[in-house]
């Protein structure tokens, strides 16, 4: 038997994307979203929603570009700090002494310090509700150098996971299965 | 220093959502799919990217609705087939053993052993290119009764990470820190 919890908005794994994006002064800024994911293999595409109250929302309309940086684990404490203060009252890179990079195929930046990102223009843009959904068109991938032969990049990446109903950040756990694999048996029945 | 990886539909976590709906004959189908993520707060509203091409589209085009079953770990093989059988060809319930229940809050099936449901109506579908997304209001979201009372709800779900880059799946980790909280220190400087 199932419980009820409501209409809410609680689903697993959230993601933790580290959304860059450059101002209306040509300033690099980035803001935590958990609301997001892929959303199309051709073109490739991957979706965030912003709400309009925030810096970024403006600055992806005006920019058409913004980059997704995943942060490991050690990053924790950055991602976090990224998602609750805003870029309209602070620099975040200088508070974390992070580092702002320019993409060299988008008009925006990434997080230098984080081991993953993506590379985005903007495709459409959908307004939902309380949030506005970004599709980027990927345009590109980009991995530490020192992880790019690893076969398994999400065990060397930690990416961070949200849950939504406990307010709290996980890591990635053990290897269970491999896709496309582990339930062809059940295809031979 | 970033090593480009091309233009790829990788990104961390990535999720395993087994969707369900009926077909134009009424019987329950669920197929599994990597691409989706919430979109919106308010309303609540989480979002599934299919290709034309699976059952499932035409199913969720013809009863506007949808639900979205999260497996566990142990789940992980009928996961897997459900992404690899199509319900043409195939009852997936049938061949798994696994029983599909009639969502009391919307037109389509869930799958009853699995321990976390998202049920919805199809609020809009946004067609981006090969993947045309399909935007759900949550309309309830539900839990195995006897982990209603937890305080850490996923790390009793146990739900799997799909890696795009490895076509593997995994667990969740250990938890990391506290979301608006862990990165406060980092707010007052």
């Amino acid at each position: 038997m199932k419980k009820s919890l409501g209409a809410k908005t609680i689903t697993y794994p959230t993601p933790v994307f580290v959304v860059g994006a450059y101002d209306s002064e040509g300033n690099p800024n980035v803001m935590t979203a958990a609301w997001g994911g892929i959303c199309c293999s051709v073109p490739p595409c991957i979706a965030i929603s912003l709400r309009e109250a925030t810096y970024t929302y403006h600055n992806i309309m005006d920019s058409k570009a913004f980059t997704i940086s995943i942060p490991s684990e050690e990053h924790v404490k950055e991602a976090d700090y990224f998602g609750i203060a805003s870029g309209k009252d602070v620099n975040k890179f200088q508070a974390t002494g992070l580092s702002p990079v320019k993409s060299e195929v988008v008009n925006a930046p990434y997080v230098g310090e984080f081991p993953f990102v993506i590379e985005c223009e903007l495709l459409q843009s959908v307004k939902i509700g309380l949030h506005t959904q970004f599709i980027g068109e990927i345009k590109d991938v980009k991995v530490d150098e020192s992880f790019a032969d690893e076969d398994s990049l999400i065990e060397k990446i930690k990416p961070l996971i949200y849950s939504p109903d406990n307010l709290s950040y996980y890591g990635i756990g053990k290897m269970v299965g491999k896709a496309f694999s582990v339930g062809k048996e059940l295809n031979k029945k």
